[in-house]
């Protein structure tokens, strides 16, 4: 496989007859076209799939029912009249860039069509999960995150041996994968509270995980390995994602089977996915040095050190209750990058798959809490705040070890590179509700 | 919560106009009615829901067509209609104990209709998977396994201090989950063969795991635990569950986050379906002495100890490529019993939404390898080899510390109690092919 080129739809030059896409703070260029799926709100319409343009939404069904997607072959076209990118994602990655072709084509400056009728302003859609997802796995990818939390356990042997051979990684929870916007309740769960017996008590070590998840596009079938050269084939886009965690019931239930109620309560990814291809100018080395073992050969290839990564920066910022109700911003608490992860997303697809599992279309793989080595770029608060004995300080005043009810977690993410248009993520929003006991 | 009745659907003296089902070493008489999804062999019709009855499947859809079902609420005649359980499982208990008592009616010798035009034989037919699963969760419920497995680690401390207070679980891979019947092709992946890296080859220790599996019935919201007195209503059926596992695998990658490769290659279930009002005769008391520590308040019900477990005997059988071909039959290696669990599925399913996750319907919960305290009812090569140092000797004058290729595994089950009609699962079979290596 060839690593997909910067072609002419990421040209730095290239702007977008919808005005809002022209301005130099959005997330949404032309360069960028992330897809997600939404529903106008108050409405009584079918969900749709629509492309990132400014601040608007680009109608993927209304352009197919307007004709504008014939010129692409039926595979392309068809997919966009579902309710879900699952189709899409299925249909491989030629599909998909063909059909980011065709987009780009339709909202360019220079275009010879101005499809208005096919705009729907952001504020006025309710943006939905871009897939069903049949499996979510999460990945552990970040050496700087697997060391700092390792040393709190394991002062002396941070790392555990498996960790620089093989991407560690445990099957999520696919049910609670929620979108960004919607409300996250405060788990429940048992406790050790210092008696002999635990309790079942409302968490008090509520923590977020600022994540990158990536979508699978083809599937692989059942029994058959992918190797690695093609791996990328099998990825379709990117999201954010935070794998909200509850520190005291993970580390009471997490042995010997691995994390379980600790993490299946919540996790919310940003609704739209920007595609692998519009990925393919923001490409970067692995974070890796000459001390570290080799790889085996199923997780080897010639462009996989030198540009396997991606860089994405992704921020977490925080508002409390009382900075709402006080009307101060959210404030930010840490920024790090996706090409500071140890093992690339090609490597986790190989690994994956490697004893035969099936990917299928869809399926969700976060990249595990994005640390890196700066105390700034320390990805959750058990990171941040050492396991809470270093409180953050906010601007209301106000400190935080872990999340208290009311506190809202945003992500943020971007890709920026000289010479090219930044592109970004949106966001990935979550307000933490009360507890409901039983 | 009433526990369901045992009521004339179970009846010993009740026989079937379908001769088979009288038979008195058949799995499925009158009194069972498994549910299943059946194709037609070599034909091009779509798959159906079907209820077992002796040697021939009961073609639900047909008797939909018919206007056999007329009688019952539309929720339960249009839940056959479909190419899968899923709905009629969502339809809660009720609907399904009404479906029950048609079928039963229809099928019993009294009846004053004998619909054989709605009967398939069942060598005519394809089992498939039973439903859509969403998420697939194993539990880890029987203490004798845990602690057999634990004492291999540590024999002064086998049991973790968690264990007698939650269910222990992980999530598992749905994708992989096939119908019993399909090939299981041996996985390759990281192994520690004694070298400082590990290698990737085919795995040397596969083994089986014989478990019980759980159907979700209705579902519960996200953010909204599940009273244990309310547990069982969400509670469908039971099916055999053979949890395939690649113990090198396993040993070399669980550190920290808990199985993943050795797990997700490929998990078999039967694909007949035993409701849990067919259960309602073979309740039994937990495994629980009084030395046992007190359970947490959400974990109890006045019931849940003296008859909050099932009794299902489970048997494991082995029929290697040289057995087949010397035509000597499958040989047991072992027979244990659901009842020996130390956790109910009341417990289980209570405790998997006691932080707020949502089950929805057809989510499969496996209960972990059942062993009982005897060495012949130890349910996986593992325990029954102790980690391969004392091979299962076999008639064909092989021996087998874990299993080779082309090796079969057959898992029976079936509940027995005095005064009742035998019923049984069916079988879980599978046949060991080569791994393909990358």
């Amino acid at each position: 496989m060839h690593l997909p080129a910067v072609d002419g739809t990421h040209h730095a030059a290239l702007e977008s007859w919808v005005e809002s896409a022209n301005a130099s703070d959005t997330d949404f260029p032309v360069q960028n076209l992330a897809l997600g799926v939404f529903r106008r709100r108050g409405s009584t319409s079918l969900p749709a799939i629509g492309a990132a343009i400014g601040d608007k939404i680009f109608d993927l069904r209304a352009c197919f029912d307007m004709g504008l997607l014939d010129v692409l072959p039926p595979a392309a076209r068809l997919s966009c009249t579902g309710w879900s990118l699952n189709n899409l994602m299925g249909a491989g990655r030629e599909i998909a860039a063909a059909l980011r072709r065709r987009i780009s084509e339709l909202l360019r400056a220079d275009s010879a069509l101005r499809p208005e009728a096919a705009l729907v302003k952001m504020k006025d859609a309710e943006m939905l999960l871009p897939a069903e997802i049949g499996d979510y796995t999460d990945f552990y990818a970040s050496v700087h995150h697997a060391a700092n939390v390792g040393r709190m356990f394991r002062p002396d042997n941070p790392l555990l041996p498996n960790y620089k051979y093989l991407p560690v990684a445990y099957h999520g929870r696919a049910s609670s994968v929620v979108a960004g916007g919607a409300p996250v309740r405060r788990p429940s769960g048992q406790i050790q509270a210092g008696g002999e017996a635990p309790v079942y008590e409302p968490s008090r070590m509520l923590d977020y995980e600022s994540e990158v998840g990536m979508f699978i596009g083809r599937g692989n079938a059942l029994g058959t390995p992918v190797p690695i050269v093609r791996a990328e084939e099998h990825l379709f886009g990117f999201c954010l994602l935070n794998d909200w965690s509850a520190r005291d019931i993970q580390a009471w239930e997490y042995q010997p089977l691995g994390p379980f109620l600790a993490k299946n309560f919540a996790t919310s990814i940003s609704p739209w996915v920007v595609t692998a291809d519009a990925m393919a100018p923001f490409r970067a080395p692995l974070e890796r040095t000459t001390a570290d073992p080799a790889q085996l050969p199923y997780l080897q290839s010639d462009w996989n050190d030198a540009s396997g990564a991606f860089s994405i920066a992704i921020e977490v910022w925080l508002r409390t209750a009382r900075m709402r109700s006080d009307g101060i911003s959210a404030q930010r608490l840490s920024r790090g990058n996706f090409e500071s992860m140890f093992w690339s997303p090609a490597q986790m697809i190989a690994h994956h798959a490697s004893g035969g599992c099936n990917l299928r279309s869809g399926d969700l793989l976060g990249s595990g809490t994005i640390s890196g080595p700066g105390e700034q770029s320390r990805g959750c608060l058990m990171e941040l705040t050492e396991r809470g004995t270093k409180p953050v300080q906010l601007a209301s005043s106000e400190q935080r070890s872990f999340l208290e009810d009311g506190d809202e977690v945003i992500l943020r993410g971007y890709c920026e590179r000289p010479g090219f248009r930044r592109i970004g993520f949106g966001e990935c929003r979550g307000i933490v509700e009360p507890s409901s006991t039983l």
